[in-house]
């Protein structure tokens, strides 16, 4: 095993790991999950049947940046029951039904009063919305534009049981050592309930990257951050400030199965080289992608793009937050993701990690016009020729460039070649001699 | 009254400054003005109505950089009569119909001599054109083209009562001052007769635009200028030459007043901030308009802009000079300028002084992550939304780029936002604790 | 004589070139040059009769940099016989026909082991192929397709009358000194036989740029060296290393003749003066050019440009190596050139060396706004006019941009102007004392 072997092509390994993605998700899938709770806890004991995550408490009034960990919310039940004792809608069908964080409530009142705590969709009658109050204590439910239209004009009883007590906020972690202790950063968001592509995929991609990568030999060191979203970024960075420094790149990643292109957004810096590592593979898959500058709007990538903190944290999702019309409703469910495009997102994932495992900066110890490449078995044997193989072009590329300035991807943006060709060549060069690694020469 | 106030938007003040503008020009019209004379001196006499203008008069002889001071020029009539005593052309009707700086003459000669002495536009045959001979001494008339070719072939008297005296050249200026001795300059060239979109527009919307500004609190300090161009730009720089480094910003203001869009022809810099005030100001109005690289051909920006001087120093026009076919003929009279234009122009430069005035760098007090907003009032209660409205774009947007690097000029171009969203942006921030203006903080 | 006679318009002078050039291509078209050898030898001589040029032997088995020069090669006969004693192919005929560096060979074997010595060009079946094997021993004919599949399965006999003897490789160089000891460099290969366009067209054309050029006032040094392609550059490199740092700019010269554009690539560093020369003239010549990026394949361009010599070194050519089907073919013949096409190479040289020449830094010895032209006789008299020609403009770019931080090529990018208006306006200025050589006043 090598550093080479990152990404893994193969086929077979691939279905499989599709096939692992998928059923995690499923599995998933039907926990009420919020930025505290016991929803939390029981997805990361679930993922730990596959890595071994480290789980964090922070307790309820810890000071976390400008924030303080709120109590902890936990659901066990909710309705509206009509008059003739049906429930209108019911926790236990969907956790999507109450507004996320509600306070409890028993009584009775009228529809006229009810109506101020419902949520709905008009310009999707059939899809439930997912809405959520976590720092304004209120009450309420979320339903199809279709279910409210249909409610007779009477009283209903409604009945939310759950509780803010004193507890904590739950997230979690996975540490991979490589030979070196600079990090690469994967931060996906866990608060989300049954919503599957924002964010169930992301939260199993997540799992099994960092599984696969756990039985390969590692120049970085990877740290996969489960977490809430916003509060559990910050919260994380807050009590890690300290080893924040050897984070050199990171990725969040979320809505990564649906049967859009892949999307990347930018860093703060906006040519750092997550970026152009990203964007590298993504010109060179053949396919069609997406990329937007960076905004102070989205996932956690603003809070590890904020100036205090200023990471070169990137985004790489599939259709982005916002821009799929299922995001946070009812219809971002198993229908909506596939496992092709699991796999491709997982792929594309592993290939930006063998970008960045071998982008070395080479020098040439033979920097003098052209060494004689033919010498060494490295150059056809008749001239004459009109063309050149990519493959000796690289070496000539490699060779051209290698003065201490050029990293690899340096040179695959300059040449158009891609990278991996160039890294066989480095390969090659330094096997007879004429490259040596810059950070292993100094 | 405060710095948010000087761009006022209120239609009806709109409305009145629009008559007041027409009204001067009207009034100035009829006054033949050159490089030098008594009707400069009048012109600045009208304008002191309006606002406390300070007249200086430079001596005939005195040297100003490269130039000198040339004696002054003074008509009082002219003609050229036929044999039967028919006045061919009368400067009492037009002050365009002589060689402007003429040399006197009296004498009767033959067509065939005077025309030597006669410029007509061919092109255009009924208009007259605008010449000047301010160093090279000479006599001449100006006449239409039509007018020349039915002049009979017979003797004229030819008549011109100026002098050439030992006199003064008469520029003027207006200072405002603002909370900051940096200045910003508003230039208008007041030396063209009977010419009126070049520039008795630019001479009365400087005037009214200083009176507006000096009735507000002001950041910056303003300079308004009227000089006769190039000599009179020169001469004010070498008089002044001392405090010209309080300039942080300035406009050459001219050919304002007609039916074009606007146009801005950048500083020598190309990349000054007066550059980007302009520019984002003409991108957010939604009208059509032109940008001009510098070049150093057109008004007194090019002495501002001359390498000895270095003044950023744009130009903001309507249809620059010598783009319209009436330029420096007597068809650029009252029909060609448009109340609805002057009034467009001047709140295009009031909405300039309003970004310059108000584009402060701010430091974020809380850059780790982003601040809750919510528990601060600035964000709405409810999650899960898949939009998000500009108001609060632009807190983050604020937030994540006040690094003490940026602007909100420069965060205004990165974002797409308009600057005064961003402004009240600042201003709610830094009116909860969030955010510092970075000079009060130095 | 000045320097700015580098380039001569006159056409009866370029149609002289033209012929004299045509009629050194034809002189030198039959000799079998290869990397080393007496073809090489007897080429000099041929162009001794033009221009003084200096020749270099250095011996096989000398080190020059990660190469060794090889054995001399040298040849007198060569053919295959079939069994009635025709010969099938006779180098007398065309030196293409052997596999150049070929190793002797004399002996009698069937078809289907001489095929596997044989070169062709399938997809042009009457073409001829060049091909090489200089460091790879080996024997080998080169023919037509059509021939080959002609020929009987039968027994031939094979002759090579070759011989590789301790010997040397041949350079040559041509040094025009001019009043500074900073060069420019032509470089051109002579390592191919009787191939035209590449690159007899670059040797005949460098001979007669040199010749011209030697009878001019030249500003700087030109050195113009004739050597085999890769390891004859890298030889002269290895051989003159003390003396390279004098190289300023620098131009390979090759494929020249044919009916093509003009082809510029550029240098390593793409922002060099010569790519800034270059590009100007072609963008200034009204027809229709290419440029190619740089890239590590090509010609000796590659060496010049490699990481440890790294000296700004272009190539300019008609169409580019490998891009027009009788590259390296039989093909590549006199027909394939044109003396209208070498006249036009010609003469873009000639105006690349013109603006290198010319290319001088200015400081405006009168910055503080425009100096008065007029009464240096620089200006017209009469104020007024819409448009001002470009001879005048020139005048006042040269003087706004004369700082000391541009170039007039600097100058001429920037307002669009083109070199010759503005090396005149520099000159006019220079003349009345408002300018100054920035070199000269140091």
């Amino acid at each position: 095993m090598g550093i080479l072997q990152v990404y893994n092509s193969d086929k077979t390994e691939q279905n499989q790991i599709g096939d692992s993605v998928y059923q995690l998700i499923e599995e998933l899938f039907p926990i009420c999950r919020s930025i505290t709770g016991d929803g939390v806890r029981e997805t990361f004991s679930i993922i730990q049947k596959h890595i071994p995550l480290k789980v964090q408490e922070v307790p309820t009034g810890t000071q976390v940046f400008d924030w303080v960990i709120p109590q902890e919310w936990n659901i066990r039940d909710a309705y509206i029951k009509d008059k003739k004792g049906n429930k209108v809608v019911d926790f236990k069908k969907s956790n999507l039904h109450v507004l996320n964080y509600s306070q409890p409530i028993n009584k009775t009142i009228a529809l006229s009063e009810l109506i101020k705590h419902i949520y709905t969709l008009p310009e999707n009658p059939d899809w439930v919305p997912y809405r959520t109050s976590y720092y304004n204590p209120n009450w309420g439910f979320c339903m199809s534009h279709n279910q409210l239209t249909s409610m007779q004009d009477e009283v209903y009883d409604v009945f939310i049981d759950a509780e803010h007590t004193n507890g904590s906020l739950t997230y979690a972690e996975y540490y991979i050592p490589g030979t070196n202790k600079e990090e690469i950063l994967v931060f996906t968001h866990c608060c989300h309930p049954s919503l599957c592509n924002d964010n169930l995929t992301g939260i199993s991609l997540a799992t099994f990257l960092a599984k696969s990568l756990s039985e390969k030999n590692l120049h970085y060191s990877y740290r996969f951050v489960f977490a809430p979203a916003t509060i559990g970024s910050i919260t994380w960075m807050s009590q890690n400030e300290e080893s924040l420094g050897n984070i050199r790149h990171g990725l969040v990643i979320a809505v990564a199965g649906d049967n859009g292109c892949m999307t990347y957004k930018k860093t703060r810096n906006e040519n750092s080289e997550i970026d152009r590592a990203v964007l590298h593979v993504l010109k060179n898959k053949g396919e069609k992608f997406d990329v937007m500058d960076f905004s102070p709007w989205g996932y956690d990538e603003r809070q590890f793009n904020s100036p205090g903190i200023n990471l070169p944290v990137g985004r790489l999702t599939r259709t982005p937050n916002g821009c799929y019309p299922e995001y946070h409703t009812s219809a971002d469910n198993l229908d909506l993701i596939h496992q092709s495009a699991l796999v491709d997102t997982y792929t594309t994932y592993m290939k930006v990690f063998y970008v960045l495992e071998n982008n070395k900066t080479y020098i040439n110890n033979s920097p003098k016009g052209e060494p004689q490449l033919g010498k060494r078995g490295l150059y056809r044997n008749t001239g004459g020729h009109r063309d050149i193989e990519n493959r000796q072009l690289a070496l000539l590329w490699v060779l051209n460039l290698s003065d201490g300035d050029n990293s690899l991807l340096d040179i695959a943006e300059r040449s158009g070649l891609t990278f991996d060709i160039l890294v066989n060549a480095a390969l090659d060069l330094t096997d007879c001699g004429l490259l040596i690694d810059k950070n292993a020469s100094a």
